[in-house]
């Protein structure tokens, strides 16, 4: 049986490792937190730091194959286990890419993929030479994860709180949609592409506020979305699979905001609405199997749960009875004993023919059912 | 968070736990074998005998729930749990009466559940008496499990290799159609059923040639199948998940051939293809949750993987790459490493609209697909 192990052992190793026991697989993990989601649903688990050479080189070199949850692993050990014959997806080459926000973007830039403009700064001070694109985001070039080391500056009084390091300060588009694309390249044959995922965020909180697959869009824009979510996975040359995150402005324009190189938020629903999961896919790709079936079983809305402000400790999830009598939704919840605010702590996926039924029960979702401590 | 247990580290444990990932809970499993295909899907793992009376008290005595994947446990140790709040599922009770198939055809003549013509035999001398009951099915009070302890005898020179302990001489019945359907009752609401299975079999080989779900059978079949399961469910009084296997002969006459207190083999399809799967179920009612949607998402057919005659060892799947192609198959591997004839490594769900064409598809994956060594 083929050894695999995962980097990270947060909820994207816990579904993943939930998808591996339909293969003949050993799993391992590494992670620096023995109470993760993932720590018990794998063989052998390792207790140590994702982001130290010696630790993951040691412990990818048992393995035949190795993917991550999380960017933020030492990439220098992965690329000495590719030389060694570990096969490692995604590849170190892409990892460093994407990894690194500057290198992204001049990756797009390089390879004509249309992107929001911006400019490479290399610390504060600099800020103050390009005011010409503000309104802007500023993204730190290494180390940002989920929302953090990425700010808004709208005008030159905001320049004072810029991020004093290598970073990537790009002009503000109007999007008018958000979308998400999931591509499943394994080397072997053509990628599998799963519909576009549509972000609706809140109009006033600036949240998500749910997912929306496939996304409602113009079958343009659609194409244009495929198509440029498969020029960064051609261009990035990493077999793997890679979330693609698009801006349509309001002239229908299509840009890419971001890749994630693994399993992500955006898929989520793909656990129960497609034939084959991202995550089930993701094993195909390691295990060298064909690809899957991207193709939805039914429209679907994806709902995250996360810690409700104002409440810190052991999570109690109120109004979970009322959503588990829901005939049509499906509840993950990651197994944390924690929340905090805005902690991710499980997803609810809605499953049904009619989009406009399915968010307006995703809004009578939200007024039910939360996470307090 | 809640401590759920789990009697038995099989297969059925291995999907359990997948299905736990969804929810709060720390699992815990107890089996005698370190590389059962449960074991590293827990949180505790114990090494352990689960028919004996300290093991399995020791075991228990922790936890919050308890349930099984295998009726051959200790219930004196289930029953001495309940008595000090452990919340057993299925009931000491319940699985006494099912763990002993004299037992279990009393209990259905009791509560006047139609079910095969029998007679109760102390041992083998005892055959003689009940010519009159030939061509028959003797079936061993205890200890039979997955076709072990059952054998058919349909002629008085049979007699001599009549097993020699108390059983049950149970009438053939002709069958025209063999059915399971899987209720699940929390003990607090109405149970829930799952749509019938229709169990069909090789004509030459007799054996379990695939499943189909929904059963193709008139509506009038289908309520008396309904109505016998929840007898049965009703009668036992304990809550859990049950799957009632039914015989229909020739005259559309419904009887009950034997239950499973747990989830059951003729369950499987559910994970993809009902709302709530049985194993979803299962948890559902261990934590005290309302019971889920058991409705079918679509038609599905399912196939065992079972070891090829005359291969034993390291098990090798043949044909599985062209099965991973299939847009609409569902493959589960349990993780065994060594395959033996008829052993079950995994199933296979094909899920769609036309059940002709999936049972067709089930016919063209026996011809492609086997595991051997």
């Amino acid at each position: 049986m083929q050894k695999v192990g995962i980097l990270g052992g947060g909820q994207l190793g816990r579904m993943l490792l939930q998808a591996a026991a339909n293969y003949p697989v050993i799993t391992y993990v590494l992670e620096n937190d023995a109470e993760c989601p993932a720590a018990h649903l794998c063989h052998h688990f390792t207790l140590g730091d994702i982001k130290d050479y010696d630790t993951v080189y040691r412990f990818g070199k048992q393995l035949d194959a190795l993917t991550i949850e999380i960017e933020a692993v030492n990439v220098d050990a992965l690329e000495q286990l590719e030389k060694e014959g570990v096969r490692v997806y995604p590849s170190s080459s892409a990892l460093r890419i994407i990894k690194n926000k500057i290198l992204q973007k001049a990756f797009y830039k390089e390879k004509e993929i249309p992107t929001a403009p911006f400019v490479v700064i290399e610390n504060k001070a600099a800020l103050a030479n390009h005011v010409d694109m503000l309104p802007a985001v500023q993204k730190l070039g290494e180390g940002g994860y989920d929302g953090r080391g990425v700010q808004i500056l709208k005008d030159s009084y905001d320049l004072r709180l810029g991020f004093d390091a290598p970073s990537v300060l790009e002009k503000m588009v109007t999007i008018k949609k958000e979308l998400s694309v999931i591509v499943v390249s394994s080397g072997q044959e053509e990628p599998a592409i799963f519909p576009a995922t549509e972000m609706a965020f809140h109009p006033e909180l600036n949240l998500l506020d749910y997912q929306l697959c496939p996304a409602e869009i113009p079958r343009e824009t659609l194409w244009k979305a495929e198509a440029l979510a498969m020029m960064v996975v051609k261009g990035l040359g990493s077999p793997g699979i890679f979330a693609v995150e698009l801006f349509v402005d309001n002239r229908g324009d299509v840009l890419v905001n971001e890749t994630a190189p693994r399993v992500h938020n955006s898929g989520h629903h793909t656990i129960e609405a497609a034939y084959s999961s991202q995550f089930d896919m993701l094993w195909r790709v390691l295990l060298g199997y064909p690809l899957g079936n991207p193709a939805p079983i039914q429209t679907s809305v994806l709902l995250n749960v996360v810690g409700a402000e104002g409440y810190s400790g052991d999570a109690i999830y109120e109004g979970l009875e009322e959503v588990l009598k829901m005939e049509n939704a499906f509840v993950h919840l990651y197994g944390k004993k924690k929340t905090k605010p805005g902690r991710k702590m499980g997803h609810i996926t809605l499953m049904g023919k009619d989009r406009q039924e399915l968010i307006y029960q995703a809004g009578a979702i939200k007024k039910l059912f939360r996470v307090i401590a």
